[in-house]
């Protein structure tokens, strides 16, 4: 057990770094919070620190880091390894995070997005485990994914595949936060469920009371879930045609919801958008890692990365 | 010059097969045509005579096969080898291609859907060269399609994948031809552009002439067409949202209308479906094989699966 991996997952305001060895097992984990006004440059600062901290825990106990794996919350350039931009946190536009830590720690650093270092997290240690073809899908506030095809990660072109929830659904649907109409994200994601919900209920809800008052009955909370699974039926039909993957796997917060109000509505419906032999034998389960999904994706994308 | 390998186009009735170098420069090319009422009998019959011809070519010129690559006109499970069914053609069913072709030629043999052997014929000798992710979608009588990404063909779990022509676009559009509503098929193929002007026009009309209806400005013709094009915005638009290709080929019958009339068009429409940072750069151009589509796909099967 010599040789380990570093993985640290970036968020708004979040950052969580481990040391993991080549199977997983996390030998030690950090956790630090920063704030939004300090931008990347803050941020930039909590990492490196946390870096440092590990890679001398990692000598101290005789372990060679051979990698590290960061998973940024925003769109990344996985073969430079720039971040794109943040949504959320102001200085991360074009900054070359894979050479900065690796000029600074000497360790070769691969650096990709979080929905693609999520889906490689449940490939290896979650819901994917042995399954070489499959679609993850993160449904929180938003909704974002990422495709395993043939035992390898889809990246395309601009690394920027996986982006299921800015498939239109409905074309004359609610405006998306990407600024287009009827995307499934505008459809299907936790804010959607909460909106739809504040509007027709005439008072503030979050999509988790949407779902309590789905489960006690509630005939309005009942039909906006209907048209969330619809839309997830939509585009996951769409992509199981394209991909033809074996396994669905839900992650994010909206995923926790009761089974028999989500995954199973949305097991019943995707025939309708799927092309029977695609769907035939097609299963739809829920991720595995939850909490732990960011570090876990981040370590699993250095794992992945080793030997590129 | 001395190590081939050998193609075949299987069609409902009309069989192609070549002997072609590895840069995929033909060597020597058959055609035949067999008949439907002989069914797969008569089918694997005709193939065997031509492989026996090509190999006897081979040997005669002191030339090595290493390699037979078999494009079939209907769903094949990859892996074995095996034809799950014609749509034309009975007796197909579970035919064992492969293995009956290796038993009687020892010679290894890759068999896949046409489909498949067309993007990756596109990919290695047409509008796809040297381009790693990217999305062919061949506009015949029917829609079909496949994805390279990261400079593989993406299979997916039962080999079924590139099935755009069934990604639902409009749930209460027209029956599809397989059975669900509102297929990109069942609303842009050339079945579907010749449906709709039958029934506008008020006479049997073919898709050839609701393009020539439309290059003289006839309105109906050119709405009919503004539809097709929005349709495949729509799905061309998702699967770039999915796996983020560089370019995007339209082969097949339909897509040789004028530029002006469909690839232009779609090109002004595909932002309204794709996210912008997938839709920059973005390229959609005409398939370059044309006639020998078919056979450069099974060239391409060949030569790509040397070595697996």
């Amino acid at each position: 057990m010599d040789r380990v991996v570093l993985g640290i997952d970036v968020g708004g305001t979040k950052m969580t770094a481990a040391l993991a060895t080549q199977s997983g097992k996390i030998v030690k984990l950090l956790r630090v919070h920063t704030k939004r006004e300090e931008g990347a440059e803050g941020g930039f600062k909590a990492i490196c620190e946390m870096v440092q901290e590990l890679l001398n825990e990692a000598r101290s106990q005789g372990l060679t880091v051979v990698r590290i794996g960061v998973g940024f919350g925003g769109p990344v350039d996985f073969g430079r390894g720039t971040v794109y931009l943040s949504h959320h946190v102001h200085g991360w536009e074009n900054f070359p995070l894979k050479e900065a830590l690796e000029k600074r720690f000497a360790v070769t650093t691969s650096v990709d997005n979080d929905a693609n270092a999520g889906t490689l997290g449940e490939w290896m240690f979650g819901a994917g485990k042995g399954i070489d073809d499959l679609l993850y899908v993160n449904i929180g506030t938003g909704i974002g994914g990422g495709i395993i095809s043939g035992g390898k990660l889809v990246r395309g072109w601009k690394n920027l595949a996986g982006e299921i929830g800015h498939m239109t659904v409905k074309p004359d649907g609610p405006v998306c936060t990407c600024g287009r109409k009827g995307c499934l994200e505008a459809l299907a994601s936790g804010d959607a469920i909460g909106r739809e919900g504040t509007e027709r209920l005439g008072r503030p809800v979050k999509s988790e009371e949407v779902f309590q008052l789905a489960e006690q009955g509630n005939e309005v909370a009942k039909q906006i879930l209907s048209e969330a699974v619809e839309a997830l039926a939509f585009a996951i039909g769409a992509a199981a045609n394209l991909f033809n993957p074996k396994r669905v796997i839900l992650g994010g917060g909206v995923a926790e919801a009761p089974e028999h109000l989500l995954i199973e509505p949305l097991r019943a419906r995707l025939p309708r958008y799927t092309l029977p032999q695609a769907a035939e034998g097609l299963e739809v389960v829920r991720a595995q890692l939850g909490y732990d999904a960011g570090i876990m994706g981040a370590i699993a994308l250095a794992i992945t990365s080793i030997g590129d």
